[in-house]
């Protein structure tokens, strides 16, 4: 018997929408994808002229990958051995998803999470229990924990995106040694934030935390992501799941670069969070916004009827941020990412100008 | 009830193999892995120093892929809306199999095939059906025919890598149109043999062909794969199936450079065609192997018992080759790459050395 189930197949998928990019504004002053303008792309520039010279593209990335490892190893001071890369975190979760989720399995996250992967989770028909925001636009601990039993996958990014929100330590700490399935902790916005719980990855045995050098090094260009976990975790990823060269040469070595001037994207980080003040508190003296606080690189605020209006005049001044709609209880969510300085007044002022 | 099933699973995948990377001789001549180096590294610098001069590493690679696929349309000239792109062919044979295969396929390929297709089936537990090379490592036609109807996939690198075999045309036309499932047929080596049947994705809707710029244009640092299919399967995994950024900024701007100048890549093609075909003669010459015709970069012959000596003695020397071991029914074969003339020869004199 002859099959095309291929193109049937296909049929099911082409249903799906996917993810779905930003528009490309050129020459727009881009604030809608938490890239991190704060670093200066002349600094980046030295760095790449640098990777130029030591690489050759003819050949395979061999021995790339670990080089890079040992790097990190040296940044968060954790062992090489509890370290692994991928091509940006997006394929670290589409790998573990692939491999470790099915349509039997159920994951518990919060409402809203990360687009991609929510979008992946629809992909592999993986059901989720989303666990929204409340009015305050905080987590409910006890919500999560009470759930932890019916789920086999925890997803949590934080800080959160689009939120900004983090739990309190001792409370994220809670809910990851309580749940027993596979817990994936995304902490791609971490240096921005107040804690880390890398270091749980040491006692925690069904724990991996994502990291990227998309945020604070700003590298989003160049999709290099890692994730720490316990020995046997990384073990089996690198030998047998990870495929032989997931990142290319010129972005492993430009990661390794940039990690060797850490101190420097620390800076760069204080500067950004310094920046995230000065829009919350400008954004809260207009008065008419519900501005939510945030431990990561943007600032989500909420206008009520507004959104559409602001988010539209905003890019006719040449100005792109990230429209939401509602998210739990409020209406009109709108989401700045923390840009340079000169960006982030420009975005300042031209949505004082708007409501004057 | 807790379940701890995410470590238990953890341990079935540990026990498997993985794709076995080659080890890295530092300064050794490497011709393991059919990279490309006839291609004059000054020559790629060029477009490197291009290409790290039109990007901003900060932003995602908004609308990169879709310039990249419109140069690689000019270069086959082929429509872009057949042609996707991934992080190299391996990630789109992963996202193929991880989609679309489980424990239930069968898939029909030969024995040997490309390695890493061969491990990421052992990965998703997906079962094959080998059709081995015969005594002049050739692939007969009526047993693919004929164990069509058993698959529901059919694989072949064509030409075949590690034999530098392929198909006659017509022969490979007929067990494409005739295999009614999802057909892949990987054309990493195509530029180095006597036909492409990237043209029959016209016309054969479950048909998708692979590509890469690793090989023919000696760009395997750089991890950039691409396939041709119709249509609906490109919309279908560019949209949803494929992540959002697959290719870093520098992969992409070097990918579309390197097109624009399609002409002298195909040039070397030909120097390593005729280079080939020097190695071919001069082993055929030494008289004590079988060598056989190939269609790809590489070129195999057997040495009886000596595999394992020859290959270590040539590693003394500082000259890396593939041992491969048994294949069909001649033992001892290896594979050495055509690299630059002036590599190649120094292959030739130490091997010929060797057998004084």
């Amino acid at each position: 018997m002859k099959k095309d189930w291929f193109v049937r197949e296909l049929e099911g998928y082409s249903k799906l929408t996917g993810y779905k990019k930003p528009e490309k504004y050129t020459g727009a002053i881009k604030l809608d994808s938490n890239e991190n303008y704060a670093v200066p792309k002349e600094f980046l520039e030295s760095m790449m002229s640098k990777a130029r010279e030591r690489i050759d593209i003819r050949e395979y990335p061999l021995g790339g990958t670990e080089k890079l490892v040992e790097e990190i190893s040296k940044y968060l001071k954790m062992p090489k051995e509890m370290i692994g890369v991928g091509n940006g975190s997006d394929q670290i979760i589409d790998l573990f998803l692939s491999n470790f989720a099915s349509k039997a399995t159920k994951i518990l996250t919060s409402d809203p999470t990360f687009g991609f992967f929510e979008e992946r989770c629809k992909l592999y028909g993986i059901s989720t229990i989303k666990i929204p925001f409340d009015k305050n636009m905080m987590l409910d601990l006890d919500k999560f924990l009470s759930n932890s039993k019916k789920a086999d996958i925890l997803y949590l990014d934080t800080p959160n995106n689009p939120t900004g929100f983090q739990f309190p330590r001792k409370d994220l700490e809670k809910l990851v040694r309580e749940f027993k399935g596979l817990v994936i902790i995304d902490e791609a916005y971490v240096e921005f934030s107040d804690y880390s719980i890398v270091e749980l990855t040491r006692k925690v045995n069904n724990l991996i935390v994502l990291r990227t050098l998309s945020k604070s090094f700003g590298l989003a260009g160049l999709r290099i992501g890692y994730f720490v976990a316990n020995a046997r975790i990384i073990d089996t990823f690198t030998r047998v799941i990870q495929y032989p060269y997931p990142l290319n040469t010129f972005a492993i070595e430009v990661g390794i670069l940039s990690l060797k001037q850490s101190k420097y994207f620390e800076d760069v980080a204080c500067l950004i969070k310094k920046e995230r003040s000065r829009i919350i508190s400008n954004l809260q003296q207009m008065k008419i916004f519900s501005v939510f606080d945030s431990k990561a690189n943007f600032v989500l605020f909420a206008t009520g009827g507004s959104g559409q209006r602001i988010y539209k005049a905003l890019l006719e001044q040449g100005i792109s941020i990230k429209n939401l709609g509602k998210i739990g209880k409020y209406d009109g969510c709108l989401r700045v990412t923390v840009g340079s300085e000169e960006m982030n007044s420009r975005f300042l002022t031209a949505i004082r100008d708007l409501l004057n």
